[in-house]
């Protein structure tokens, strides 16, 4: 046995989240793409079901009040609050993160009140919030800067109203300073709005305890929400009064049943509700949550960071020197819970890595993107990783 | 046996959709609240099944190609164009309708062009579209003036940009001329925006024929796609070009893997396309859309007249004269599919019908309302809820 191999089964032995491991369906597939889209939670398909057969089937128009349709929204807000550092009642489930993006910018904007009319953005983002960012400053008469969120601080000013940033970044996998950031931003008197879909579930958040005022995530990565699962806001609790959202629906109304031709919007996090919420997806993700009964995110962050290492460890024992190129930081405190590695034909070598059982993926033009999902991936898996990136390299 | 349950008897005997009855899980309720949330289809749980368990479960990450996850938007819009009059490429699937309604008007008035500051709403709509419409006009710098449907052509003029307006009325079950109003719209160079989620599954809607530019509508009422099914977005070939979306997300991109910075929509239709799609929800409605297989529009509406002319009728051989008041327009082509009757009490009046086996619903502050579903609902289901209307209002 090799000596990464033989270490990789004293980590295992050790690891306090082995367990967890079966609460998922999985193979003998090597799968660090749940930064992606999150592995199927055992508990899901028996859930999916009696919402389907017995709460709309048998039960039907009943279920918005008797199966807790109508509340899903916050209820599962509420149980993502502890992953992201939050206290209850400020975090509505609902919508794409695009459309949670816009709410929160032009909610942002308005916060931020007369005379900001500058909103900044990630310039390494995610493409779709920045298309978002755009839009959002036509629509509230700002002007959109793209600045590197190490250039946030010296960009900030009277003008600026809000600002954009990714928790961690999709491609690099580097992890930005939410603390250091937001209280750069507030000091400046504009309003911090985190993207948090590479970090939640992930990594520690702390939204309250860094005085964040608006997020927004997604729940299919690391939350393991399923395909294309609702997103997140996150209003912080003392500037919900002056949330104004561009998405006022019958859901975010003070008396949604009172069919008001005048709009008067729900008091707290509610009025980051729009419309009539998707329960199949809604409840799928709400029984996916149920995996993180006993686990803490601090525990997730601890195994996250000794999975990244030791996959760096291997990567360093198994591939010849100069093949991969690492993109993510090696500091701790900038490294998501993935490692990307810069090749020559990543695209192809994906490829072939997914052939052989390792299931990463591919981010144009040349990074090969792996995540790691402490509820699942194990050490041995890492090795294995690590091994066969070499044999596909050679 | 009464006269009416003899009437039930031959209309149900002759009644060429009574054999869908069995696509769909019903009990021995009589369920008049379709117009709210469709009744399950048989077909649905199985399908979802297989999505939850062997595409997101095994294949997990590769079913967004293999299992046509990617192209779920536009795949299932072609699958509800020939219900609503529109030829393929024209419909996305996606986001609630609120969202849509957005995107709609956000769009129309851009497509208006320069000079066009205001924005027409139905003054009697559901009153999330006003909601959102009072939003978009914020956001485009429009005014918004509330107008009653049939006083739409009177308040046309060089200034009027886009013009919101409900097909079917969700509390009188009005049905409003769709024809003339776009007609009258169009002429006076301004955008209609039509929201079809009261008419579509019901009646012709007829968009490409009658030179409708853009439309909304959910799928969780007469097309049976689930509570909160995606909402979809009707674009007309001819202004596609033109159609500029305050959502520009990445799925709305021409090219949505490149990550690129700078947008650029995508051609067609897919430009309404904002971010990942739902695709638990989405496939339970593709699945729900296969019990029109076979059936035309034109036969739904048949019998849907058939049904409500018929439960006037019932309603008029069983109730006391003046304890209920038919709001709904006796005229067919000014009716929906659905019959609301005003009535004292009716929020109690519907409690104990409802416990009595005979679900509609109650719109404040005095409304029955009654959906007839023709894929599901018969003549003596018809016959039985005036009967027990009459017994309940005794």
């Amino acid at each position: 046995m090799s000596e990464p191999a033989e270490r990789a089964q004293k980590l295992d032995a050790v690891d306090e989240l082995a367990d967890k491991r079966a609460e998922f369906v999985l193979d003998d597939v090597v799968y660090l793409d749940g930064n992606s889209l999150g592995a199927l939670p055992a508990v899901v398909p028996g859930r999916v079901e009696d919402v389907v057969r017995r709460q709309w089937g048998e039960l039907r128009i009943r279920s918005w009040e008797e199966s807790g349709w109508w509340t899903a929204p916050e209820r599962i807000g509420d149980r993502i609050a502890p992953l992201v550092g939050a206290a209850p009642g400020q975090i509505v489930v609902g919508d794409s993160t695009s459309v949670n993006v816009l709410k929160a910018l032009v909610g942002a904007v308005r916060m931020a009140g007369e005379g900001r009319d500058e909103l900044l953005v990630d310039a390494t983002t995610f493409p779709t919030d920045g298309y978002i960012a755009e839009s959002a400053a036509r629509m509230t008469g700002c002007t959109l800067r793209p600045v590197a969120p190490a250039d946030v601080p010296g960009a900030l000013g009277d003008r600026t109203a809000a600002v954009l940033l990714n928790h961690v970044d999709y491609r690099t996998g580097r992890l930005h300073d939410l603390p250091g950031l937001t209280a750069a931003v507030r000091a400046a008197g504009a309003v911090a709005v985190w993207d948090l879909c590479h970090s939640a579930g992930a990594l520690p958040v702390g939204l309250d305890e860094h005085g964040v005022d608006l997020a927004v995530g997604c729940t299919y990565k690391y939350l393991n929400g399923g395909p294309g699962s609702p997103a997140y806001l996150y209003v912080r609790r003392e500037v919900q009064d002056r949330f104004d959202s561009p998405l006022p629906g019958w859901n975010s109304h003070v008396e949604p049943f009172g069919m008001r031709s005048d709009f008067e919007a729900a008091p707290g996090a509610l009025r980051g509700r729009v419309g009539t919420p998707d329960i199949l997806s809604m409840l799928a993700l709400e029984a996916a949550l149920e995996v993180w009964d006993g686990v803490t995110v601090e525990a997730v962050r601890a195994k996250s960071l000794a999975l990244t290492d030791f996959f760096l460890e291997c990567v360093a024992a198994y591939v010849p020197e100069g093949r991969v190129e690492c993109v993510t930081p090696v500091a701790h405190g900038e490294r998501g819970s993935q490692i990307a590695l810069r090749c020559d034909d990543a695209g192809d070598v994906m490829k072939r890595l997914i052939d052989r059982g390792v299931v990463g993926d591919f981010r144009a033009p040349d990074v090969l993107r792996f995540g790691f999902t402490p509820l699942y991936v194990g050490f041995a898996d890492v090795e294995r990783a690590a091994r066969v990136l070499a044999q596909t390299l050679a």
